[in-house]
């Protein structure tokens, strides 16, 4: 595939809530994609105002006509790939439609609401060979780019433990959000929300999984039909233990995730508080405190084209966002790109989910997780 | 003046070096604002070339042409302002022939190279009525204004004491580049380029302004033919003490700019380093920290506008310099806008590094600074 | 009893090794108690020579003769209380002996290397009504003690989840110390060492106890006969979820232990790096970071004594376990004093690592923990 | 001299106010010296009642008699030194009698009121070779010692900058203290009380000296004699730049003292808000955060006998303040010691002060600082 000017985007959802308007920013930042279609709302008319009001060259009535009206159009006129920023139990039949019709996708989290959906979009990739997403944000920072580029040279040897967590507040209280509605969100409201991030970040720095879980789920606020604390404990795949605490009950925080990586000479940190920075703890040795910033010839060449400023220039989350979309877009134009979270690694984490969920009902057995390799992650080039 | 669609922008240099594609990416942020014209590049070719490559409406071989030409065209397509990014000795006679032109100015620092043009640039400001923003990009952050509104709020009580600090370290060592010929870059290298960011921060913040300074202005570097240390103590307008530190040999620095506002009852602190926090002091209390995050009712609405993100979602530089062409913006659509640095800002940066050159000359001597005062920032409303 | 002059001390082991001398500065610190007799080393010779070397007034051959003697000397001259900083397997034999003959103890953790002999210890208490100090050093940090006040004032509301963690490096490796010696530390390595610590902070500071524990224990490096990774998830006595976490493997940590209490309206965070703050996190408000110094007015008055300097001028580690010290002073003069961790809490800490070792046997299984109450504790008054 | 036993202290002042308690538990917190003699208070009989309280082998009425006392005594129990902690116009009368009467001195700085006070005390100490700390209490934390360390050894290149500051709060409001009574302080307040400490970071880590100063003192607090607010801007002795300033009207802060230590190929950063780590920044490098601990071999083991605790076990203010107290009694023992700040140290400290109050008085002019060197420092071994 060759495309000549802009990428064409398309998006499903995101025309109101929070998330839609940093997709947009994220697609169009570096100028060289447009927004070309959009379905951005449940009401068809609502759909075609909002598409209007945000510039997006086409609107539609819904995602199912956006994809099978630019498929008619000309290939050097119709969209490349479709951003999915829809709730949760809709991201299997849209991301399922854009491929059918040969256009590639970036999909939010959690992947689908069950595990044979997601196997599902599994194979469809597998069988179209479209760039496939999944729209892991925090894995587009540059420092976990470099945390992964350290763990996977050695530099802090073999792993022996790995510690994630997601704490939140702002479901902490009451709110009618869709996100606490299962019918919507799907089976795990923490845990599938803000757990799957922290679980991805085992598998996207290291290139393990969990191979079996004990898991607690816990719901704190009054009525609330979802879990909003989660906390699992997990064996890797080689043999090394993880923790995944997540919860949307601890009030006053914001998006605090991060992690801690434990080898057997040295320990990586990172958290979202402080992502400009990755910190390597080392025996004996003075705290290395690794900054972002394009000049640093840390950064192998082929992390560079992640970072947008010289340091001190500080980015953030719609450069991370904007990162991913540069993904698809490298792919969509057949040049090279570093380890991105694909439709296998959404699979996985909805995977870890159901062997959570299981984990609970039985009072925190061990339960073996379904394996879903990205071959990508595990060989590390 | 009333503007359907997007906003049309044009700009002048930002075709090579770092800082073109930051203003390009906080222009198009919102998607409401396009790359409308284009002079980017000294030679004339080149500069058609890369308007092209970097999907500009229209490219111009210079600046002048950029301008006549679209004075032409019909109001609904010239373009509105014109960014200008080129090196320091052409902002004057860009800026005065936008303006002439009738186009507005978002102007980078320092606005000019000597204090009569700044004040020829004031003076056509206030003939023409344009809006003129001075590129003071940290100004642009939501905690520097908010630090602004609490200040001016009288939340720490009267101003006592200021102390600014720029370190930089890029230019430690001999480098070949236009910031260090004073034919370019002006009579002050370190003073001009950050000096003046830092200084900027007394009026933004406090509304006042140095009306003597004692300054030293040092050459470290071989053969380096402008101060590359910056060191100001200043009286400001109340009577209270300030410090300006600026230095482009804190070598292993970033941009670690940032302020400490010392008042009767309360002291506030902000750092780049940690943007996205505001500290206020005050004695026998904790320490509060206020953090970045839409939701955060300690953010008057006026400032809503600036901030694009929940709490937690890390937020920038783009974010920072996208809200200076939002000011453009706003004032272009006739929209209420915040405070922001404009043409006396800016020129108030150059009568402070005048007075500083001569104090330096004199062996530190207490030399008056030249009052230019922004109406805007002294009388708060 | 009524002391008449300086507090007198007598010291167990401590004369090889790091513990002895931080304990000998704690109990000297304040210049209220003095080194009267110690049995500090294995070797009868050394013991003698020791104490003579470090200016105790006595020096004896064992913990067992010094016991003997001091009980025959009159009452002001004789140890007040003896200090146990002996290895493991021994704290019980000699704690049991000082009770016996009439002293006081402070003891160092964990308890004993078994319940049973915990229990044993705690009947003795209860029987003699001797004062007995449990020396988990890190609740003698004025900050620790300050959290504890606002969890029990209620300040952060019901406790729904409390983390604590206390990752180590120095055992990452092969060493030939006593702590991996399971004939000497006892069943457990890390957890007994360091994972007491980490759950004596919910104890301490929220007065609540874990009823049921699922755990993982696992030995990293070869060879090792102990866990030194230790990761466990509890249910507290109010239904909160815990998470206690413990790694003698986080390779280039320190001591970073530290906690963090989510309640319906707030939540607490403290960590031994930064251990002179505790930061307060409440929805929609600034953070607010509560500093160390005697004259901030949110101390309360009970707590003034645990603290020794005006704020900015740093305390310690020797400070905090000074504070024990203190305690043990206060309740021998007859002095009123803060909470503080005794017999039942360094019994506590073993009836939780016993579950946990059960958990781990069976595989992470839920397993109810014995309970063991401090009225102190959960009586707030 | 030889000493048997423990070294014998003397104190005069310490009776009253904060600073007596501090110096007592740093001369006994190894239980190597003990409290002999004291005359610690003004009133004659509250003096001999407060040594008896406070544990001191001997009362006396004054200094004056604890000297000549203390001189007719038998070697081996007279005392070894006199800790000098009376406010700050009677350093001088008390140093000079106990060294006329053989004792070395510890003093409380600043050291005089006036610059030829302290000439004569360095020459007392040159003529009696009698062993005299200024206690620049900051200068004993082992951090400091290891800037100085990295800086002598050439690890940054050579130095071109140096910022010094010492912020504080605790006088930001009228108050009614010896400090602000120019009587007794002498003729700087600010300058004299924290401005010679931040000077002292410049002679003790770099080894340099101001040859001339530019300076500007303010009084803020209505009513107040004294300045509250002290900046300098210096030349020293290799033609770097520095900046010294010190405020006692930033309120809300508390001893936020630190430097910044800029050199050819390096920056070196330490602040006692976080006195346990070394920051060094070097360009295209990770920074480099170096951690207190007696087990990390980048401290030489010159430094070792500076640092008591593993790392993780936070040392303080007591711990640094003991260290001056540990080079008295090296000296007095004949035992090897580090760099410390003598008896020309604190005449320097009077010397910039003096010079700067000249400065201020014209208006900021530039004015020479008289030399006053410390072999020891200026000579590194």
């Amino acid at each position: 595939m060759s495309i000549v000017g802009k990428v064409r985007v398309g998006m499903a959802g995101g025309g109101s809530g929070f998330f839609g308007a940093p997709h947009r920013r994220a697609i169009i930042m570096d100028n060289t994609a447009e927004l070309t279609a959009g379905a951005l709302r449940l009401d068809p008319a609502e759909s075609l105002l909002t598409a209007e009001r945000l510039y997006f060259k086409r609107g539609y009535r819904d995602a199912k006509s956006m994809h099978a009206i630019e498929a008619t159009l000309p290939l050097d006129e119709r969209i490349n790939y479709t951003t999915v920023v829809t709730p949760n139990n809709s991201h299997f039949p849209i991301a399922q439609d854009a491929l059918n019709n040969g256009f590639g996708v970036l999909c939010e989290k959690p992947l689908t609401t069950n595990l044979a959906d997601s196997q599902a979009l599994v194979a469809s990739v597998e069988r179209t060979n479209l760039p496939f997403v999944s729209a892991y944000t925090y894995t587009g920072y540059p420092m976990v780019k470099l945390a992964r580029e350290m763990v996977l040279n050695g530099d802090i040897g073999d792993v022996r433990k790995v510690q994630t967590w997601y704490p939140q507040g702002w479901l902490a209280d009451a709110k009618d959000v869709w996100r606490v509605d299962p019918k919507i969100a799907g089976p795990s409201g923490c845990g599938g929300d803000i757990g799957t991030h922290a679980y991805e970040f085992i598998r996207y720095v290291t290139g393990l999984s969990a191979t079996e879980v004990s898991a607690k789920l816990t719901s704190f606020v009054d009525d609330r039909k979802l879990d909003d604390d989660f906390e699992a404990r997990a064996v890797l795949s080689n043999g090394a233990i993880a923790t995944i605490s997540a919860s949307q009950v601890t009030i006053g925080s914001q998006n605090d995730n991060g992690f801690r990586i434990i080898g057997k000479t040295g320990t990586l940190e990172w958290s979202n508080t402080d992502h400009q920075t990755l910190k390597l703890y080392r025996p004996g040795k003075e705290v290395q405190v690794f900054r972002l910033g394009v000049e640093y010839n840390y950064f192998p060449e082929r992390l560079k084209p992640y970072l947008r400023l010289p340091s001190g220039h500080p980015e953030g989350f719609h450069e991370a966002l904007a990162n991913h979309h540069r993904d698809m877009e490298s792919m969509l134009r057949g040049q090279s790109h570093y380890h991105y979270p694909g439709v296998h690694d959404g699979a996985a984490g909805i995977a870890f989910i159901e062997a959570c969920l299981e984990s609970n009902l039985k009072g925190g057995a061990s339960i073996p997780v379904a394996a879903v390799e990205n071959p990508d992650y595990s060989t590390y080039k």
